[in-house]
């Protein structure tokens, strides 16, 4: 057991900035009534959503097209024990306006899968909590 | 959209190997009918379960005792482009054997939260996923 570390409760604000630094996250889902995690790299949009590229025909668009999903990113130093993790819970849903998927597609995010049919996913950031832990 | 990058699926030994590499990963679990995620260290056993420490009277005992979770850990190099992730599926349980607990106690996982009351939770390696993305 440890006791030399300290876990602090991170604002909303605090949060999102951290989320704005990082390229990389995880959503988590449920897939055929199972908890289901998948990295991907993202961009937190102007209204602090979180938009992600994914292929029109993946599991993943079937599975969180309407659906409550959490996505959360971290930086740890596992030597230091110090480091922090966000995580937003909210509904995600295909972007489907044209004007939208035409800007997100000038700025919005990348994917590292190779796409032939590339789609945004909007996450709604409803639910935004996030703590640092510090080596002491 | 990307066209320079690989995935490539993982072999469970290839998985196991990896997970044996790091230190903290992300168990996946449902919370109030919601998904949720939470970054914890852990220790792969001699089993291939997956073992992590935390409070008996914490929330995520109560949510994932005897409930199949996921367990995420991954690496990646943002500006290459490259690196792993892998994800065990299973039944997690807290572990309740007063020699397991003894054991664990000595050559377990540390938990990065003071605890007055460790207990171990183990997630049994039913299904071991992962892929390596390698940019190009």
């Amino acid at each position: 057991m440890l006791h030399d570390v300290d876990f602090h409760a991170l604002g909303r604000q605090a949060c999102l900035r951290l989320l704005g630094r990082v390229r990389v996250g995880r959503i988590v889902y449920t897939r055929r009534a199972l908890p289901a995690v998948l990295p991907v790299n993202f961009r937190l949009d102007a209204d602090s959503s979180v938009v992600l590229r994914t292929s029109a025909d993946s599991d993943l668009v079937r599975a969180v097209d309407g659906a409550v999903v959490a996505f959360e990113a971290d930086e740890f130093d596992a030597a230091a024990r110090s480091g922090w993790s966000v995580v937003v819970t909210g509904r995600a849903d295909l972007v489907t306006d044209p004007a939208e998927r035409e800007r997100l597609a000038r700025c919005g995010p990348d994917s590292w899968m190779p796409l032939r049919d590339g789609v945004f996913v909007r996450i709604a950031p409803d639910l935004v909590t996030g703590r640092r832990l510090s080596g002491m």
